[in-house]
């Protein structure tokens, strides 16, 4: 019974790391889609999203976060986010999870390109409908602004099958 | 009882989950060591993989696939598949995922380079060996396919200890 | 009962693979934070840390494994390190892990960049403490030393919240 319990009480936190992990896969899959619908559904309606320098803003409340992510996606050809080693502490309803990000993004006739590395870190509450993020925090590590010598393709992906 | 239940369902939709990511992983994984062995376990007999604008193909059937596969990495001196952001969906012994992709490869004879992102649409089936491809669709984001500068290195890499 | 065994041995497997992944994970994070305090909590006292040509090193134990984490990160003005694809395989108390690996740096006042595609293979091992690296061992796919031409942002970011 104890062990049961125990069993119980990991599976959950099995769960729960697996869940907060998909909002950062699915945040990601989201822009790279422009897709606005699953964009909002990540975050809980009072949430906080804050960009550091040198491209410092602050948006807070659900419709100003998804107005703020629609404006900056329609200044590219093409952009793409690559979150990588998600790194999660939970606690109870409450949790942080950190990344390390790549993303890339060009305007070609304005000759402008926005490659860049930095990280974000996150509070994520459980909520009735599963994990949501209550602030997300980036921090540039580095960015390059020249344009990107390349060619976007099809950048409006169809929805998922 | 009924909570045994739902915890053994819950704990196979976390393996089917686990398995269908790596898929995804053991895919880049092959393709990178360039182990053609471990790329052919992977997808169903019957597998489709399907890549589109600017680099058309479709490939039917498991032979024809890794032959398009090893054709494709003998046009290089190195390449590198890094997936990104899997987003799954499981429904019953069908399942959906979704990859954020970066490949880089370059051949320095040809002057050429293959820098790109795109996203992969992948339908996977629950087999009597576990997961596999049924399909696999590539959309391109961008391409750049100017020269890389730096240099290969031992890129055959050995098999995993 | 043999159901519930079997269920709680597949839960541990669960359990163990995610604490593989998640030394991955927080080995990237730890160096890209440069928290070397974090960094030396994922080995072994007994370590071994093996980098192939053309930046040839072998670092034995914990103290100069951390050492030479230390004195490598000292050399850039911004260092991140992107993991990709993890293939783990678990056998009782040890297992194995290999990771597709994007490195990128730049010291700008020696004109000196450090962009590198690789593979990092791993040897863990079960402790009382949990999963810890025994050995890491990275081979290069791809080295370019040309400086990178945008600007580092803050990269000492801080402690996770």
């Amino acid at each position: 019974m104890t062990v049961e319990a125990t069993e119980a009480g990991t599976l959950r936190a099995l769960l729960d790391r697996e869940a907060i992990r998909d909002l950062g896969y699915r945040f990601a899959d989201a822009c790279n889609r422009r897709d606005m619908v699953a964009f909002r559904a990540l975050w809980i309606p009072e949430g906080v999203w804050d960009i550091g320098a040198p491209k410092t803003f602050r948006s807070e409340g659900i419709e100003t976060i998804a107005g703020t992510c629609s404006y900056l996606l329609a200044l590219w050809d093409f952009f793409v986010q690559m979150p990588h080693a998600p790194v999660i502490t939970v606690e109870g309803d409450r949790a942080t999870s950190s990344w390390t990000m790549t993303e890339h993004a060009n305007n070609a006739e304005q000759n402008q390109g926005y490659l860049n590395y930095g990280m974000y870190d996150d509070v994520c509450v459980r909520t009735p409908e599963g994990w949501k993020y209550k602030s997300r925090s980036y921090r540039y590590i580095y960015l390059d602004e020249s344009a990107a010598p390349g060619m976007p393709h099809g950048f409006f992906a169809p929805p998922r099958v």
